[in-house]
């Protein structure tokens, strides 16, 4: 939990490390993303007390790629683990080094691939034969030798997770029978240096046995393919997919008994296999708890008898939360933060929908709510939303824009993201002359 | 249409008012977002010489902010209703006058508000009694009066569009029963001078029927509550909903058809409210046909049997395109822009997947498209993508931003919006000095 929410809303506002959340809406404006640095710092810590040393964590970007996150997690131990140049970019300003970025993706460009190799990264994790002829040739042109690793799309597949990826017919890496085929590949790649294999079984897996099942398969299919192709397992990528429970009856993970389970896994192998690197990738899993976005209520009301109350955030910041791309519309957890200090009783006696300033019914970030009685002014967090906020939702939408970022570190508020104001809207954007719609005009 | 493609691919490339596709695809860079002039005109002529003149074109910004889009549009007559900050800014900038602008939402910020009194717009629509004290409150301080139009959330609806409104809780509006009941309204804010109604129905409409019978019980209303509440009828918005077609079964609006039935519905009203002024807001009826979203092929590849086309544009920017909110994928019209020379043939013989570069399966542009066999470097053009492309699409995922958007007009390609590089994305983040992850890391 990120936001201590005193047991009295009307007495004890909430607050982050000591410093209450109505000061920081004050201070940078609303709808806020306000992620605690103590929360990002503990979940790294808590990876590590529970895990086989062996196995190396890298912070997926794409969960939240603000440089100051990427940075923090670094600072506790999280390598990188990146998908295009921006996010390349933001691991190395953040301080990760080349040998602890891997970079994966199903369609990198010709640009991506020559800066991987540029940097140096740890590996490419390819994705296709046609990448790694790319990826030889641009190799060739630097006369360099480029450390990859194979992405697989395993025959199996795995129950229990909330996205699949195994078994099916995937734009993600290679079919493992394809591999299996390819006798000559090691040799074939001059410039390409296969140092081992990736494999991502699924996302928001919240089963212990899943996990633990999956990496002993990625394990076993390393090996095979290691044996088959002829080349030595130096790095392994057993993926992640680690979940976080957002919905009611959705429990979070036992770390402790996961890591119970995992360990004589990873010992196993790491046992067999001493030289080899072992990574496993976390995105959603390090930051979604830390963070909460904040929102505003401007309006309330009511509509044939259904209470409403219209806040400043929504779709536009937090599509997730809304439930855009989700079968059934299902509420993220939400909290009144600031109360309506006039004793109307903050217990949440009543039935709200919490809605945005979009054009659209969709625009829902909580459908009939249990809250304390609404009024405009009051502050609700959704909470949670550190991980897949504003990069996975559509903020150009209406023309609102990107919302502000605080990270709260050292006990100290830090502005890591500034909202956008309507001149960053259309900064990029050029009116032709006039004379460009005479034509249409006069047809 | 908006791109021709001559009958063989292998002789005849794909152009936009004679400009070959291609050839912007190599000065632009893809993705890319080519609007054609000509259609977006076209559309504007077509709707003034079938619709009674009475009838006022007002542009909803929010399929399409850009505001080269919006001056063309208003060059053929649109005027504009607008969201945001953002989208009043751009609508003035764009050349519209205040007087043909509309401010509408349910979560308007009191700036929002402000900037509307200031500029003098047409009207405020007006979404709840909140709103209306609100904007008493602000015309007060600024010694005016602020011409409003009350959003109605109907007691009917109507069957036959893709997002009924009426007849629902909603956040939109003021239900009709309130508002009847609200019998001193006019005279209780003393700032506010009431104008008139909006009531909007729907989107995506595809059945004329639907329209006019629409139009019919709108009027209907606004006479209603004119007569009940004691205002006069300065403005009735009747609102929008027009679609287009996009899937296989779907068929476009016949115009001719609609104007046929809908303008008898208008003369009568305008007949019998001869200074009324009439409203109908379209937005992705004007701009869908004349975008093409233009990407090209990275990878080709086959998994488990299956062909994946892996292309450099997806959800990031077409995320209506990809699906997701839909309760099905279903394809957007796509075809073949460049096709390989090489004598393969053109002929649309093969299942493709088409997807994207992001690190989800969703990332899927097209699932089994027949298109004809596809290399890396082909171009593809998702078609009918002028609206609620790239602001309704969450650009930021994995770091990849905004793309370039080309109107061509007068013959001649305008780069409109450039694209987003890494530095765009990064500069408005911060990283807070190392010492702020101090406390942190000694935990």
């Amino acid at each position: 939990m990120t936001i201590t929410t005193g047991a009295d809303v009307r007495e004890g506002p909430a607050t982050v490390q000591g410093i209450p959340v109505a000061e920081l809406a004050r201070t940078y404006g609303t709808p806020l993303f306000v992620y605690d640095g103590d929360a990002l710092a503990g979940r790294m810590r808590a990876l590590r007390e529970a895990f086989d040393e062996r196995l190396q964590i890298f912070y997926s970007l794409k969960a939240n790629p603000n440089i100051a996150v990427c940075a923090l997690l670094h600072a506790h131990g999280a390598r990188a683990e990146v998908s295009s140049m921006t996010e390349l970019l933001t691991a190395r300003r953040a301080g990760v080094a080349p040998e602890d970025i891997l970079f994966l993706g199903p369609g990198k460009s010709r640009a991506e691939l020559a800066a991987c190799l540029d940097e140096n990264i740890a590996a490419v994790v390819c994705e296709s034969l046609q990448e790694l002829a790319w990826i030889d040739e641009l190799a060739r042109e630097r006369g360099v030798r480029a450390p990859v690793v194979l992405r697989v799309n395993p025959a199996f597949s795995i129950k229990g997770s909330g996205l699949t990826m195994g078994g099916k017919p995937r734009q993600f890496g290679m079919d493992e029978a394809q591999l299996l085929a390819e006798k000559g590949l090691v040799e074939r790649y001059e410039h390409v240096h296969i140092r081992g294999v990736q494999v991502y079984m699924g996302t928001r897996i919240l089963t212990e046995a899943t996990i633990v099942r999956n990496t002993e398969q990625i394990f076993e299919l390393a090996e095979r393919l290691s044996a088959t192709l002829g080349f030595a397992l130096e790095l392994v990528d057993i993926g992640g997919g680690l979940g976080v429970a957002y919905f009611d009856g959705e429990h979070d993970l036992d770390l402790t008994a996961l890591a119970g389970d995992l360990n004589p896994v990873i010992a196993r192998f790491a046992d067999a296999h001493p030289g080899t690197r072992l990574v496993m990738e976390l995105g959603r899993y390090l930051t979604a708890e830390s963070g909460t976005y904040v929102v505003r209520v401007r309006y309330v009301k009511t509509s044939l008898g259904e209470r409403f109350a219209v806040t400043d955030g929504g779709t536009h910041h937090h599509m997730a939360a809304v439930g855009i791309g989700s079968f059934v519309k299902r509420n993220f957890p939400l909290r009144l933060l600031s109360g309506s200090l006039d004793g109307t009783g903050p217990e949440p006696t009543e039935a709200w929908n919490v809605t945005g300033p979009l054009c659209t019914p969709n625009d829902t970030l909580a459908k009939k709510a249990q809250l304390p009685p609404l009024r405009p002014g009051d502050l609700l967090g959704v909470e949670r939303s550190g991980a897949y906020g504003p990069t996975a939702s559509p903020v150009h939408f209406l023309s609102h824009g990107y919302p502000a970022e605080v990270l709260v570190a050292d006990g100290r508020a830090h502005l890591i993201r500034e909202a956008d104001r309507p001149d960053d809207l259309l900064r990029k954007q050029h009116l032709p002359a006039a004379a460009a719609f005479r034509r249409a005009a006069t047809h």
